[in-house]
């Protein structure tokens, strides 16, 4: 076999073969054995669960397998730069090569980038990385993220984000006009077109506000996440499953030049570390939620509640459109919107007749 | 933070903790550039779709990592030995230090042993690496096979495996009354308790079984796989979703002295590899399923159909019975149930809240 066929087959990415190709043999050699320390910045506060952890057992793993050749040093959000400063930081690649987040983060300059971590009505995580690796959408994210000269890695994810906590049950169309709700984000706009009063608040005014009654909901995360919020103990509620996030991939970014630097196998050990996060953490987040949701559930303040058929059809129409708009007007964000859109109508079939069919059988 | 804390937190197996402890400095440094040459057996013809190529993929890229330090040759079953002797090789270790299995082809030797690539209304794909990496499972696993010389890992998921192929509709238990199916297993067994004239047949000699009408029904694999077999142009057919394997697990398994002769980071090389394979592979048998079952329905000879309610009860109801006969007379298994059943009951709200809401919502 040869090296080019050998690498495809092994799923190098495109970025590593340039790299590789374009070295002399003994220039390879002497690059094989350079040391590599390298800073890490992630989005996330220090002591933030699971997903924090989750960048340092990355950059441990990397430093074990390489033998000490790659030490990636792990830094929270705020302790070198703010966390919403880490693309641009690991694009210019001066001090930081590495940067641990979530691509949703950088929609306002990138609205494209958002179908990498999460859309509405759009993939479970398992369907996430059907389409990542073997759909084509891992190719489109490289290229995307080519254009800032990083290279993208998925990492992690959380799981359906859930719908959020309602003071008053949603019983129809009706019951979301004028309802003053948290929620940020895509879901947001969303809700808003659905004629929900939309209010934005940072993360430490969403209790108080909420005690207040100052907004009568708020969406937050995953159960897990959410129970650590303590808004089930703010007043009786009803808890709703999610649409909007079904399954969020976070992710690792590389600066392109440091990575074009790294010999092939210490590419091949980031990546596959990486990748080898996303089956450790998403088990770890599917483990955490499931202890919450319980723990959620039988403290009698809250109930669990479905959004009714007609809700669930009115916020996927509206999402659709939101979306096509956005397609309309800008042709890097309609390539990889088509891409997406075009796989999930192949596999949700089997998504259905397959998975469905266990959690129905489970539930008898 | 002190080594144990470290190694724990990184998640590096206890095998190979115990065999880094053993050693005093000099004699690991010595051991660190020790070069390995493995051959690796598997349970699967060479050519076989998938699997087969996962197995390459992992010796390919633990060479690429270890740049060279460990090799892994690959062969297919029949290739170095039968199938079905890759345990017992791998085990002795003399010639063979890895295999590429799944861990319920053992089942005749360990019944137990099921639990860790599936068992009857048992855990999805996702619910599997939950119990094996955050609730007890693969240390449950580790200890089992360690009592053979081997240490295990988690490799791959199949995802549901199908309800099967029938000739006639299932519209009542009655109707599964001496219905004439090619079954194995678990699933074969409840079958038959269920009433089921359960047949078992070579591979081959399926399809013109079917043919010539001796059989009424066949179980064979997912989509993508039962498409390869032909069945879905032997006559007009009912295909239904699964119950028997709700995702099946497949294994690499390698010889306890080899793993322990690794130093450190060839071991988190061979584990990293082994897990990262479990999302690129789950990923990719998603994709190929997707797309047989959605050929499989376009083809005017195949219906989909569910089983009935009371015909799922029935079936849960035998397979609990049969699971917990089994446990009464052999400890081993009990342990190993009770920490599935248990981690079961724990996700089960998750996954039916989470999930199950977001199929729904994608099928409005």
């Amino acid at each position: 076999m040869d090296r080019r066929n050998f690498i495809k087959k092994v799923g190098v990415g495109a970025a590593g073969l340039a790299a590789a190709g374009a070295l002399g043999h003994s220039k390879a050699l002497a690059k094989k054995g350079k040391r590599f320390n390298w800073k890490m910045t992630t989005c996330f506060p220090p002591k933030y669960p699971i997903i924090q952890p989750a960048c340092e057992r990355f950059a441990k793993r990397v430093g074990i397998m390489s033998d000490g050749q790659l030490k990636i040093q792990v830094f929270g959000a705020g302790e070198l730069i703010p966390a919403m400063e880490t693309f641009e930081a690991v694009r210019q690649g001066t001090a930081i090569k590495v940067g641990g987040s979530a691509s949703y983060y950088w929609s306002g300059k990138i609205p494209e980038a958002s179908f990498f971590a999460a859309f509405p009505f759009g993939f479970t995580a398992r369907e996430t990385y059907a389409w990542l690796f073997h759909g084509g959408g891992l190719k489109l994210w490289r290229d995307l993220y080519g254009e800032y000269n990083l290279v993208p890695f998925p990492f992690l994810n959380t799981g359906v984000q859930m719908g959020g906590w309602f003071r008053k049950e949603i019983n129809s169309i009706s019951d979301l006009k004028g309802l003053k709700m948290r929620v940020p984000g895509l879901g947001g706009k969303v809700y808003a077109k659905a004629g929900v009063n939309v209010v934005l608040l940072p993360i430490a005014e969403i209790y108080p506000a909420l005690e207040r009654g100052v907004i009568d909901a708020c969406e937050w995360a995953t159960p897990f996440l959410d129970i650590r919020s303590g808004f089930h103990r703010v007043a009786k509620y009803y808890y709703y499953p999610g649409w909007q996030e079904p399954g969020t991939n976070a992710e690792i970014i590389i600066n392109k030049k440091a990575w074009e630097s790294l010999p092939q196998h210490l590419q091949v050990i980031v990546e596959t570390a990486a990748h080898e996060s996303i089956i450790w953490s998403t088990a770890e987040f599917d483990t955490r939620n499931a202890e919450a949701l319980n723990k959620i559930i039988s403290e009698k303040k809250v109930e669990m509640r479905k959004f009714p058929d007609d809700v669930l059809k009115l916020l996927k129409k509206i999402s659709r459109e939101t979306m096509a708009e956005e397609a309309a007007k800008n042709p890097r964000y309609k390539k990889i919107y088509e891409s997406a859109k075009n796989f999930q109508k192949k596999i949700t079939n089997w998504s259905k007749i397959g998975e469905q069919a266990i959690y129905h059988a489970a539930s008898l």
